[in-house]
């Protein structure tokens, strides 16, 4: 089943360079990994807002949540999560 | 996987009564063989308005939606989904 | 007579993670007194957020304030109550 | 236990006056009955539109869904419900 | 002239207890004040919330103001007045 | 004491423009009589919409709904009222 | 340039079931041939609703633009567009 | 003084083709002699929607209003309003 | 032409009360100077709240900013502004 | 291709005034850089706000998001991107 998730990052303007540089690299190890993984499937930036939009392939709620609750950066975000069901036309596209 | 699902009802206020008698018992009729098969769990009337609160289980979106589009007042309905996970309270509920 | 809670969690993120983690825990016990006496029902977690939705059910409005006032979290969260009245499909599932 | 209801009508303005008199009068006759019963307690006009805020006290919020679905206006109106706990300066006046 | 008046406390969730304690018994007295002077007529908890509603009589807004910005917690709250007008079921409640 | 009304007109574009002509002068005519009584103290078009704001001074409530709701157009718009007080840069401009 | 665009159907409740039905299938074909294109590559339904979210690669809004004002359901459609830029995490996979 | 203005258009979805047609042609006339007077500076499409934004220069909001309440498909429309002040940057682009 | 501007001053609750009370001062002062220029024409209080409300005369949308970003309590303020066309019952009042 | 951008600017008010005037000072270098390379085409001072509203012209998200990203105030900032197709008045001046 696929998800589609919004996460606004609020990190504080004051945080210091380097920790927020140490934060964003631990931030993308960790989205590696869920790409590697086949749960996140597509990312993009929202333009002008350090927000992105994303496309989740998960069993079910619990594994999608496993999977964001995981990500270093998740104590400074506000994440929704939509739920996704097949399109007819992607369930028999050449029909 | 659960979900929580609000219907609110919006027949048109000129229908006429024995039409509108007739819609609501072929719904009625539709929700409990939902009920029957153990999608619809729980279901409650949000109090002063034509609207419910219902708690659906299925395996995911797809089989979620199909359930719901097939509610005789689908066609005259505002509907929302709201996916849930498990919560740790529920998953160990004595450790 | 049932209501649905729904309660956010905001916790600061620079929190200490061990005083996050008491509280927490000290959360989970008083949540758990509370589905023992029977006005916790049941519980989800909200995917991808420090949030939850409840069910409880309460002798009234005073009862349910009791409860949730008595959570440890109480002053860190965001909270909303709606009240439920039973659903004709539940007060006479077979007739 | 005691709620607030908000109860905005909807009444298509091409609706014949004396159609839309009958209406109004059968409301307020069903309205003083609920008041007689001790149910309806206060009830208010919002002022510049056909809306009211009342103040209901039921048992539970089946009693009052079924005394608002009761008034011939329901049909064509917008209406939330609002449960109200008990303030501790009204439980303790004089502690 | 009546009044509808919601108020959301906001203290921040780490002021001292004993602090907290001196304000929400201040805040009390002066209630009850207004309350002997028959400005603050009716007031309820909403459930779950740090917050009231409550039913002012005054003379006009000044004279509601005055009683609610004097209150020892009006600069940590959130404020929103509702200006009631009589309703003919209240006007004449036996014609 | 004052009140800030905003004002919506809501038309169906189908009326037949003689009809509607008819309608907005007996709204004119009316107006004119609160502003000759006092009631209606100024008015200023929302631009680019068939809207107005205005202010009101009345005595209460009561009075500001008589008014408002003895418009023509009453029946066709959507209507919001805000109380005001008096502030005190008018209250004692020299002081 | 891809776009995240969301669509919701408003087809009048009482539009006979046939003339729905060569709506619908019109609606299908030309959404074909915007995947066959290349123009519309995710399709997903909202569960619950006759809605739908879908992602476009055009080459700016104005091909976007003539791509969904094709569709013959535009007409009684609410749809919402937003730009999405690319994510460093697609930009480089692997650095 | 320079204004943004956004309008949607909401004809109704039965419009017979050819009236519309003609509507909308009558509207681009309109349109084009208020770019010619220099009231409308740019119109943009807003994608996906039969809506635009655009930026008008007008003496003052009533010149504004005189020109937008002007357009055939004025009726038929919901529109907001902006107002531009010069910013610091336009005032003085090179100092 | 006239601009309906709402104030919301947000003093940190914390602030020292003696400079709160400076800050209040110098703004009150500056205000009167708008006054007296003909700027500020009226100011009503938004009652239960540390807002207003109130109406300008200027030239354009720039002497409007100028004016209120010239403000004391500027940098504490949340601003909305809504630009104001003459009504045709003040633009002849008796025709 | 356009891009409508909406930037509310939200630096804490105790910020000092020197360090502010360092940070707007700055801003403005960047942004007279985007006005020379064609980038940032309009800019406008929403009145009475630290708001503004601006027209960008770019090839793509990704390009806007680069430009905009790249300014100061960025991580200080609420922002809003709105993508602008060519509307047909635009596109055909003259036919």
């Amino acid at each position: 089943m696929e998800f589609l998730v919004r996460i606004q990052v609020r990190l504080p303007p004051d945080m210091p360079a380097d920790q927020r540089q140490v934060l964003l690299q631990a931030e993308a190890v960790k989205a590696r990994e869920l790409m590697a993984e086949g749960l996140l499937m597509r990312i993009w930036r929202v333009p002008g807002r350090q927000a992105n939009v994303s496309l989740y392939r998960a069993q079910d709620a619990d594994e999608l949540h496993s999977a964001i609750s995981g990500l270093p950066l998740w104590p400074s975000t506000e994440i929704s999560v939509e739920p996704l069901a097949t399109h007819p036309l992607e369930a028999s596209p050449s029909s």
